[in-house]
């Protein structure tokens, strides 16, 4: 604002136009003035936030592609149904009625298959059942009178209403059918209420329900041939890429405290954030992902409950390297020679493991039943020799061990013999930490072979022996997803 | 099954009927008795199943009767919408587009104000501006001629929907308008598209927008008059509620460790673990919070994501708090000399911090400015207390500073001089996450206290200066809610 200020105490302010020269601006009075730069500011102002804002959206579309592909199928889809109004037969044929086809494309279409399928499912299904019930219901309401019919109508949208409301509460209803008892309500008061009204009802439950199927089915054709996006595989990808990053950021955070190479990758560190955010996605698209078909390597019934369980082992370690971030940013450091000492096997400790876990990322990523045997065998060694390291600072405490082992500690503890223990607890502290991990990375372990059994991944025995099993393990891009087996299946 | 493979071995099977005597089934045919058998079965596993999720519904409704006021709610709306077409002047008067009413309701109510104002807020928005660009396609594409008309109108669907669509992936109109971009989808594509069919699109326009007017109004009346839930208010309790499981779980799991009351509230143990998972569902108040009008003590700008900095930094605690849970689950126990050398002082940090929780979450409840120095001072003290019994094991290591405090030292360190060093890392790891969690708890009063700053929380100078504040720290029961203010804001 003091530019302005200064302005209006007779500094001469000065426009530079386009062909480079500068002109005074118009100054015969100091309102039109302010008005003008006001007006060049808030202009100024709104072209910049427009243009961070397009900035913005450009860089997500370049950054994930499948968003631009998604929307144009939303185009697409629309347009196809468009034609029920276009087409002179087809507006026929549907009586009218094709903006519940239109509706239906709007309200159902979602990203992925999963979601969609769920909802064109439960729409068909919940329009099925409200239809049903509501001509019932109209036909008890007809025979009840003229005088009590509005009376039986507005009972029952009231009951039906407030029970299927009260049903999304329940936990096992919501999972499945949450969007149905919507449209189990919006069907119902619909078809029940006009009733009152419209003479051929039974013609308009109809047209109501075959004008949804033709909705859904357009939606289900364009989101499962064109690109498609499956829920299944998006879990699966993501829980391979957390399973990378805990093993990245474990590794360059044990590394980054004992060797000081600082400011490396702070994106790598802090990798393990993802994984303690990432639980309500999971939960989503484990939901949705037990509506879709056979694709790709997934079959109906994959075991998608099981990717939580992976999850949730997953974060039980991220909270231990979010206590390990907090040791190595501590105030009081930690001694250079107790450091030194514990250096080595903390950092076999830490490689071991995240190795371990990056070898179960692959194990899932392929497929494969996890042959992590040796690495976690490295690591719990690596465990032990840590542990040992630990206790040779024991003998500092008494000293009446210490007498027959003094030959082989005597260049180490003696330097240690001046460090206060205050210095010793950063890292004794760093080290059960670490000691923890490899505790709950046998856990992830256990969590990822649970996972094997149940989806039947290929062992090592399988390998040698079946050769035929060999296509199941071929990656995505070199085979179709399965989309035409996919679909004939829904 | 093994009693009903007795039966086949030639066990006489007796059913006891109502009246006491008991009578050997019909068993001509062993077909039939397998059948009876069978269906008896199945009924009885269903019986069970229909009174199990009864039960279970019951039990949903019982421990939260507004969730069943809520059912109430949406079937008085639904019914009250209904008398649209029950009404001939009413029907006549929105030209028989009662539906859209209807539908409005259905897909805009929701559990608590915030939500069901911002679906309704933007549904009005979205149809006007999807209604007017509508009507302008439809201007220029009834102008291009008969044979063009189809594309430009199909052109115009594809495009907006298709970029309308992409809004929604933008993070900053995903918060506010992701409904509404939907809605505008659906309003844009159906008027453009009827408009082909329809004669007086003008008409058809003013229909849809003035009965989604009608039902939004509706919407927003019931769901503020009846029992309303804010969830401003609901975002707020359940900060209070998450400290004060924050400060339980953090005080009976340190008491848990050093006095070995065991097993006396697993569930208090365990508070910390809604902190953790609370996220999402704070996330999405604090969203739908913003859209409610002045209500009790909150005003319309209160700084609801404050509400988000405080969650993490409660995250952050409750991180340590399952590492502290894993030191006191860890499998090589402690010495009990070192346990008893310094439980005095933990356990004196862990109710200091956690009774600082406390008086946060007391403060933040009553919307006063937070008074915890004495409690913040108290635990300072304790933590160099801690600190100080860590450094007295110091002197163990360092032989040469042990001589001039041997006095005040040699009961508890002679005792200690035979403890393995192993015995003392559980102990010290935990020390060091307390100490932690110590630091972590003055983060937590720092963004308590920019809430108060933010909010204009009742600093005890305003109490002992202004008496006429006293009101607006009523407690929720006595003081009415203010929804006639706040309805008259809308």
């Amino acid at each position: 604002m003091a530019p302005e200020k200064d302005a209006f105490e007779g500094v001469e302010w000065r426009i530079r136009v386009a062909d480079g020269s500068s002109e005074v601006p118009v100054t015969d009075t100091g309102l039109a003035r302010k008005v003008w730069v006001k007006t060049k500011d808030l202009f100024s102002c709104l072209g910049l936030k427009v243009w961070m804002f397009l900035k913005k959206a450009w860089e997500i579309g370049a950054n994930d592609p499948r968003k631009v592909i998604h929307c144009f199928k939303v185009g697409l889809a629309l347009t196809l149904v468009s034609l029920f109004y276009f087409m002179r037969p087809l507006y026929d044929g549907v009586g009218g009625n094709a903006m519940w086809a239109l509706m239906t494309v709007v309200l159902v279409f979602e990203p992925n298959v999963g979601a969609t399928l769920y909802k064109c499912l439960n729409r068909i299904f919940a329009t099925f059942v409200a239809g049903f019930l509501a001509l019932g219901v109209h036909w008890i309401a007809s025979r009840s009178g003229d005088r009590f019919e509005p009376y039986v109508v507005g009972a029952s949208v009231f009951l039906l209403a407030s029970m299927a409301t009260f049903s999304r509460f329940i936990p096992s209803v919501k999972s499945l059918f949450d969007y149905g008892a919507m449209v189990f309500i919006l069907t119902f008061s619909f078809v029940v209420v006009s009733g009152y009204r419209v003479d051929k009802l039974f013609d308009f439950a109809h047209q109501r329900i075959s004008t949804i199927f033709i909705g859904t089915s357009l939606c289900i054709l364009v989101i499962i041939l064109v690109c498609p996006i499956w829920c299944g595989q998006e879990l699966h990808g993501l829980t391979v890429r957390n399973m990378d990053k805990l093993a990245d950021s474990l590794n360059s955070c044990v590394t980054h405290y004992f060797t000081y190479i600082n400011g490396e990758d702070d994106k790598r560190l802090q990798g393990y954030k993802c994984v303690l955010s990432s639980k309500a996605s999971e939960d989503s698209m484990a939901n949705f992902a037990r509506w879709e078909p056979s694709h790709g390597r997934f079959n109906f019934r994959h075991p998608w409950k099981q990717y939580l369980k992976i999850g949730a082992s997953m974060r039980s370690c991220a909270y231990c390297i979010e206590a390990l971030n907090s040791c190595i940013n501590k105030e009081n450091k930690a001694a250079e020679s107790i450091k030194k000492h514990l250096s080595t096997s903390c950092l076999k400790v830490s490689s071991s493991s995240s190795s371990a876990i990056r070898e179960l990322a692959q194990s899932v990523k392929k497929m494969k039943s996890p042959t992590v045997h040796t690495c976690i065998g490295e690591m719990n060694r690596a465990v032990e020799e840590l542990q040992n390291d630990l206790k040779s600072l024991s003998h500092l405490l008494d000293p009446s061990t210490t007498v027959e082992n003094k030959e082989h500690e005597t260049p180490f503890l003696k330097a240690i013999g001046s460090v206060p223990f205050m210095e010793i607890i950063p890292v004794v502290t760093l080290a059960s930490v670490l000691i923890e991990i490899a505790v709950r990375t046998e856990a992830l372990v256990g969590s990822v072979e649970e996972l094997a059994k149940l989806a039947d991944f290929v062992t090592n025995d399988d390998k040698s022996k079946k050769s035929e099993m060999k296509d199941k393990i071929v990656p995505d891009e070199e085979k179709p997803e399965g989309t035409m087996e996919a679909l004939q299946r829904v």
